[in-house]
């Protein structure tokens, strides 16, 4: 993390995952384990804390059954 | 890289990038240089052989002044 962008960045794409895996009716726990995550890692990057890979974001969308598009709602 | 899907997708974002760059009159070092970002990190993006953080594509989408949606075109 190297500034306040970066930061609000990861905050909202987080923020994004916890409302679509609620909607979803998954657990933390339930989404790390369909993803192959830990779920205290799902925590971390939903409270914005951790900088996931690409392909991580990508199989997170998938097991939401979403897009990138609402991963990255709110962002530009 | 875990599977053909994985592949394709850093494939797809790399290619869009290389199109991105080449259009915005940039060498894989100028990118590099005002990414923080080695020269070769940048050819390997392209190829779709590195997996990027979000972060790392958020400075090239910065950089390269487009938006993620240009990064991603053609995935789902």
């Amino acid at each position: 993390m190297t500034n306040d962008d970066d930061s609000q960045l990861l905050k909202l794409i987080g923020g994004n995952i916890r409302r679509l895996r609620k909607r979803a009716g998954l657990s933390q726990e339930q989404l790390g384990l369909i993803s192959g995550l830990d779920r205290t890692y799902i925590g971390g990057v939903e409270r914005g804390e951790r900088n996931p890979t690409v392909l991580t974001l990508f199989h997170i969308a998938k097991n939401l059954d979403t897009s990138w598009e609402c991963l990255f709602e709110g962002s530009q």
